[in-house]
């Protein structure tokens, strides 16, 4: 969370930063929405999803929905206060989501903090996972909107659909780019995608800027995984909040992995086999893979592949009139992929 | 499940087993529904799916949603099929739940079986119940009843705060009576209190039956739950279907528990200190936990307060006139707690 005071501090914002002060007010409604609707008189609750979403997180998902919800001419001076309701109930699904990859990755860090599983325990973070899922859908119910409710819900279901094939792909070292491809549009573009779609439909716009805003979203989430990806070999723990090299102790299979698999010699594939099939790992075995991915240029690909998706989400924007605002929402998917230049 | 011709053949019947008879139809289309909407393909999905759903479950909840749908006039031949919908989702939220459960309790049987977590692991245990939860939304929403989705959205975040409170009570010996009731009410009896009030509102019945109707699903959900517990110390294996002694190994507090130590001399709270907080436990402790249960009559006053919470749900529905349907649900009522005499 970007604190208003440091916004004004600071001369060079970036572009979520300027799309934060953009929608601040907004944001200060979701935000108290947000520790208002994770509130439980049973304690743990509260504590534990403080932990997780209280504090660290970017708040990336419900900036998008209210930015666009803005873009769509729904404000709460339009009368109601559905987009902060979405767009808690999009931060609530994606805090859902991390908790149980807590415990399904066995992580040790978590937006630069220890998991919460680690403090309170596997079941814990299980189970208030799901009270948090749960709270997501009372808060879209109390939106009244049935189409709202169909996309997040599908999204929901679509996430949980590509967390269990990305389990099911662990250690496959023959796994596809059109697999792999499929995964991250599910577990990560699909909420990205709902994020923004959700706003023309509660403020009644045409189907054209539904599928642009759709579009978008679903754009920019998948530049936005495959920069993580890149990352995860290639980048500083502190801009990242995970552990560097996570990916690879897993033995989980990116894009990197499959283009480096694609141009291995022999040697190379009998090495990926070992790290990733056998996950026998040794101290220097992370950086022979990432100077193979270097050399393979797996890396590079990747981040152009990002660029790609970056740039259809920057013209998908095209169908909106240029505004601060949505000047701004092009800029965001221009930056996502410059984490990694 | 219990197949049509196993209750032709029998001809004393459960009064589960004549609910069923009285909903075949139903049943069969809601059976469907369920096998239809667990699918995906990605196969780990529907496998670990079909060993929980497929078979082995009572489908009691979904039963008593098709019941009192039928009982308040809401009918296939009404036109819609939205009891179908929300049946198949309350046994997808039951499901999700016990795949939850199965990773935090720990358990080695369930529905008389290996739990799904130790065939598949604890991730796809985790990951597939994430997915069952949001295809219940999925089919929630296509009911087009924002007021149904209202309520079973609601009893799923109870039930999660019910699984957090038991979770943070575990092993501790100070558990009140009162704390218990909440806890069983939250886990339990929210569920089937959901499955029963959902009916009356798709078929726009008045406040007065679907008070009734919420009030029979809550009460006979406690009496469930209560029933299950004085099991756990006194019941056989097969009827279970589940371990006996399970409450007992984890060190959950349950009403026989709470009340034996109510009336515990020095030596057995000293017992109950070493077996539930320090869960010292040897092969005798759980022959000797059942003793003094039963020399307290703790297991009795179990059975005692789960008669009365039938004996008010078969009242809740005296709002509804006499006929086949209803007296079959108020027999259930009876039946639940005669499992246990």
């Amino acid at each position: 969370m970007i604190a208003p005071a440091q916004i004004q501090r600071d001369n060079a914002l970036s572009p979520a930063q300027n799309l934060w002060a953009l929608c601040e007010d907004d944001m200060a409604a979701v935000d108290a929405l947000i520790v208002k609707r994770m509130h439980s008189p049973v304690g743990m609750i509260p504590d534990l999803a403080q932990h997780l979403v209280g504090a660290g997180g970017k708040r990336l998902r419900p900036l998008l929905t209210v930015a666009t919800a803005q873009l769509c001419g729904y404000t709460t001076a339009h009368g109601g206060t559905a987009h902060h309701k979405l767009a808690a109930a999009v931060e609530f699904i994606h805090s859902a989501t991390l908790l149980h990859d807590d415990v399904v990755d066995e992580s040790n860090l978590r937006r630069g903090k220890k998991p919460a599983n680690l403090i309170w325990g596997n079941s814990a973070s299980i189970l208030v996972g799901d009270f948090l899922f749960a709270r997501a859908f009372n808060l879209m119910v109390e939106t009244g909107s049935m189409e709202a409710l169909g996309i997040l819900s599908n999204a929901a279901s679509v996430i949980a659909e590509g967390e269990v094939r990305q389990l099911a792909s662990l250690r496959n070292i023959a796994m596809t780019e059109a697999e792999y491809m499929s995964v991250i549009e599910a577990k990560t573009a699909a909420l990205f995608a709902a994020a923004t779609e959700v706003s023309p439909v509660i403020a009644d716009q045409d189907a054209e800027k539904r599928a642009a805003l759709r579009d978008y979203g679903m754009k920019l989430g998948l530049a936005f995984q495959l920069i993580d990806d890149a990352l995860d070999y290639d980048g500083q723990q502190s801009a990242l909040g995970k552990s560097l090299g996570d990916d690879f102790r897993e033995g989980k299979m990116t894009l990197p992995v499959i283009r480096a698999l694609g141009k291995a010699t022999d040697a190379e594939t009998a090495f990926w086999r070992k790290v990733i099939v056998d996950r026998e790992q040794d101290d220097l075995d992370l950086q022979r893979a990432i100077s193979i991915l270097k050399r393979t240029e797996a890396l590079e690909e990747t981040i152009q592949m990002a660029r790609r998706f970056s740039v259809e989400a920057i013209e998908a924007m095209d169908v909106f009139e240029a505004s601060p605002l949505r000047d701004c929402l092009q800029n965001l998917a221009a930056y996502v992929v410059s984490r990694a230049s």
